[in-house]
């Protein structure tokens, strides 16, 4: 009986005839082979002239033949190593980027909570300078360098006058370590605001230079992918972050729509008048909205050109 | 008109006659001239004969007196330098080591919501060993020290099967950093440790022989003070950190009462049959309230009969 039907699964490309008996086949060595699997589909209907792809019933019945025990295990184990190439190729830098400022976000958890505790501890030994010294980082940073007298000093405090007690050079070192610790913090949280840098380069340079490394990371942590934002209307992006106020919005239409989500965040919303708020953020999620999408299918850079557009245009506001 | 009346204050020994003026007197020349002030006050009631403390009305007339600009700013600076000197001297070993466990409590949480942070991070590149090695600190500890290949080798998993992306150089020295970091403060935390033993040693060695190092810091945390703690009936110790099952239980005395607080993680109770826990916590309460007793009037150590005491008690339980 001549051949009819040709059939291709991971194991290779089978020819059945029309009882559904083998006639022909070729089995794939390795994943590679299945990859081209087009190719050597071509190279067997030559051979055998026009063979027609199973539907229906005769699917069905093809799909038996592979229930034998001989063809499941080897189907299972090839499809096993067919799931993992796809798993490891599914790590991209959109999952780095997500990553990456999820340990920042988490770094400056942790640094608040540290440094409070820092500032309790250190105010034993030297309460003026934590009073004086608002700004956590500068705080931490500048007890780790410098001595108590040395900090009095340059606050313009007589050290006889100070509350702190008389600590031991041990107890004193062991609040140092801390503060070391934190500042350690601190400068693991610029390397990965640095590396944030480099990953958004290569993945979404358009993006990055419109809204920024942090903004461009946390709506890609937000969204999941840098496909999903893509698919994004511009007016989602905008309000990204700020679903709690759109759904109050929703729900009840009392509440006013929110304008803008974690763009908020964004140096040319911020530096803004309050009134124009709204209407930036919008012009904003315009820009970011193109800028993703270049950067998903891959297009030439362009952020600058955009973002000259956007000056312009929020220039022209007032 | 003869001498009456004798008022001391931080300026000085004053002698007042029947109509409150000012007779003789003595002022200080500084603070440790007040702290000998009984030493003064003596020698001029000898050169005065017997004077009497003012009360009442009399001691209102002799109080106007001060009232005088002279004394009034002379007082405030003194009596701000009294308060500068006892809020210097109030810093004592059990605030350095409230702040030290306070700090540890803090280290444990940092170290939980960064680990699990590099948990998942880490698994993009290695899932295996994320989810094989179930303790924080050993996981942290292994993937500092040891490569990736080798960690699946001591785990028996073909690199080959691994579901794990190959990530590029810089990508996983980000990670590393992340868990050098982490690694950083289980140092830290186990040097706090060691230094909070030292503290112990100087402050309270008899309730930490009893209780260890951690649960006697956390107590002194949560009473405030080795004076309150010293201060409060074994019962109280008891049940100290198990607040509010107590004030659910007094609220509604279907609630049983608290059995244990924060003495519950002692190994003696954790390690013991349940049923005994209640009883445990009794003995091991009472011994803990003679132990700071002594710690708190400096008494001499006596921590390892306590114990001794205890392990027999305990042993008869049963």
């Amino acid at each position: 009986m001549p051949a009819k039907f040709i059939f291709t699964n991971i194991l290779g490309v089978f020819v059945f005839n029309e009882n559904y008996k083998l006639v022909d086949g070729l089995l794939f060595k390795d994943l590679d082979q299945f990859d081209e699997k087009e190719k050597h589909e071509k190279q067997i209907e030559e051979k055998h002239g026009s063979l027609e792809k199973p539907s229906g019933d005769d699917l069905y019945k093809i799909l038996e033949f592979f229930k034998d025990k001989k063809y499941l295990s080897e189907l299972r184990k090839k499809n096993i190593a067919l799931t993992r190439v796809s798993v490891k190729d599914s790590v991209n830098n959109d999952l780095l980027i997500i990553q990456t400022i999820d340990a920042v976000e988490e770094l400056n958890r942790t640094i608040n909570l540290l440094t409070k505790r820092l500032r309790e501890w250190y105010s034993l030994y030297n309460p003026e300078v934590s009073n004086k010294v608002k700004d956590h980082e500068k705080f931490v940073s500048s007890i780790v360098q410098k001595k108590k007298d040395k900090l009095l000093e340059e606050l313009n405090i007589d050290k006889n006058d100070s509350l702190g007690a008389e600590l031991k050079e041990k107890d004193v070192a062991a609040i140092l370590l801390l503060a070391s610790q934190i500042n350690n913090h601190y400068k693991l949280r610029s390397h990965y605001e640095k590396y944030l840098q480099e990953l958004e380069k290569e993945t979404c340079p358009n993006l990055a230079s419109i809204l920024g490394v942090t903004i461009s990371a946390r709506l890609l942590d937000h969204s999941g992918s840098l496909k999903r934002l893509a698919e994004m209307p511009a007016s989602t992006l905008q309000i990204l972050g700020a679903e709690k106020a759109l759904f109050r919005h929703l729900k009840n239409k009392r509440n006013p729509p929110p304008k803008y989500g974690m763009i908020h965040e964004h140096p040319l919303i911020l530096n803004a008048p309050r009134k124009n708020h709204g209407r930036i953020a919008r012009a904003l999620a315009d820009k970011a909205s193109i800028a993703v999408r270049v950067d998903y299918f891959k297009g030439e850079f362009m952020g600058d050109k955009l973002r000259k557009d956007l000056e312009k245009k929020i220039k022209n506001l007032r």
